[in-house]
């Protein structure tokens, strides 16, 4: 498993519709090759900001798979015109016998 | 749940000892207040950064139970010696329905 890390600012005053957004996205990520789970989560210090996690089975699902496919494109459809700014995308490799 | 979300960016060459710290320091935190869990990953793009995410019953228990702790300065004499920096924490709420 890799997880995907990404730090999300979105526009002042969208944070509702950013989340129902990413509810409708989550549906397109889903379905792709290697997904295994989603979690959205609000900053406490930053309200603008969220953290997406997504984890994948590999690497590459995430960034040749789902990022070549069409499904890409329809997911930043939902979710991207509330990005204030690029999101900060890195990933994770859990860290045996501690995640 | 909050989750503290913390980026832990390690000195060169130290990884496999910080990783041993940190299973021992495990043991501290996690008899602490309010705890849930705790993963360690480490980054792919970037391998000397490592993404510690702990689950928390609330932001204060971390923030004041732990930190204002004795367990605290037990925690940071572990893995303490093995920081290139000071670590980034912040903390996040789950969005209801997406976490």
């Amino acid at each position: 498993m890799i997880l995907e890390h990404a730090i999300i600012t979105v526009r002042p005053d969208s944070h509702r519709e950013f989340e129902a957004a990413l509810a409708k996205a989550r549906e397109v990520i889903s379905a792709a090759h290697g997904f295994g789970s989603l979690r959205l989560l609000r900053g406490v210090e930053a309200p603008d900001r969220y953290l997406l996690l997504v984890e994948w089975a590999t690497l590459e699902d995430h960034t040749v798979g789902f990022r070549g496919s069409p499904a890409f494109a329809e997911w930043r459809s939902h979710i991207g015109p509330f990005f204030e700014s690029q999101p900060e995308v890195d990933h994770y490799d859990p860290v045996a016998g501690l995640a």
